[in-house]
């Protein structure tokens, strides 16, 4: 199938990623966009993971209020240059975050920031529920990392199931960016202030 | 001197207080408008003291984003009703402490709130700037508290100078609202972000 350069253009839009890679990924999809999308999703993680380590000092402070002033988001999200700090792409992700944030009440940006006594007490919880399901400590150890999984799915805002399309996680809207943008992209840190709430 | 309808109407909307209180201040002022505001304020501050033991668990979460986003603030400030709440004036007053919040840079509410070792490290460094002034203990004690209240004044909110009016503090300029509004009002927590500091 020919690949014209219309439907190149296109893919470009959907994605923001360069021509040749649009280009190619078409080519490997036989000219089906949505297999382009995916074969570009597969590539960007890729070099989102290259990404994620250089350092991202920029960034853009959004702030979220709902319900009349009820609510209150605060949220930093950093980038590597002012250049993407001020691009729309970038700030629209922000704005997505804060209003996650506000809805689906994070206490974490990740499973790495749970205080280490927070965590040994949702364990001891989750042992408490579990009774003595007489199997070895190694299998229990599983069964438990399992359970904390969906502790971290309603704690820690990067493992939440994102507001607008819960079959992602709010990471993978991050990583998203990452490609799209071309610049690592780290949420740093947020508050949320809710009347009448700890 | 005569105390016309039309200074006290000037008073009530200058201060927002009742109109028979403006008119007593009028009367003992003499007919100086500056010198009822100085009474009515007086008087105010000891309506707002009654008030303070109230409980205020309503109010609004202000946001402020300065500088295209380099700066956030979110602020919580409580009053005792929902009305209140939603008034422009209080509105107004939660703007105003936010925009302080972000140019001033307190990092507490009020000393109660400052860490028990961030104020002893705060009194060794004074002690150490202070030397050995051979005074009896007693009296280092009360000059490191006299210090100490310049500390206050530059990491407390309260006890900040107002940026709009550096001859009174944002304490006064709440004891005002409580004073005018006629609730309880509480600055209850901050947040302030800023890309690339702490």
């Amino acid at each position: 199938m020919d690949i014209t350069a219309e439907m190149v253009k296109d893919l470009r839009e959907r994605t923001g990623i360069g021509m040749m890679e649009c280009k190619s990924a078409l080519a490997e999809s036989n000219g089906d966009m949505e297999k382009a999308i995916e074969i570009l999703r597969k590539k960007g993680h890729a070099r989102a993971q290259a990404k994620a380590s250089r350092e991202a000092s920029q960034g853009v402070v959004g702030a979220y209020v709902h319900m009349n002033g009820r609510i209150g988001v605060l949220v930093e999200v950093n980038c590597e240059s002012d250049f993407v700090a001020r691009n729309a792409e970038f700030q629209e992700l922000v704005k997505e975050i804060a209003m996650q944030i506000c809805a689906a009440k994070p206490r974490y940006v990740s499973s790495a920031e749970i205080p280490p006594d927070v965590l040994a007490a949702e364990k001891e919880i989750i042992k408490g529920q579990l009774g003595d399901m007489k199997k070895p400590p190694e299998i229990m150890e599983k069964i438990v990392q399992g359970k904390l999984g969906k502790f971290y799915e309603e704690v820690c805002l990067l493992d939440q199931p994102y507001i607008r399309e819960d079959k992602i996680k709010v990471r993978d809207l991050v990583t998203q960016a990452v490609a799209k943008i071309g610049e690592n992209i780290k949420v740093r840190r947020f508050a949320r202030f809710e009347i009448g709430q700890e």
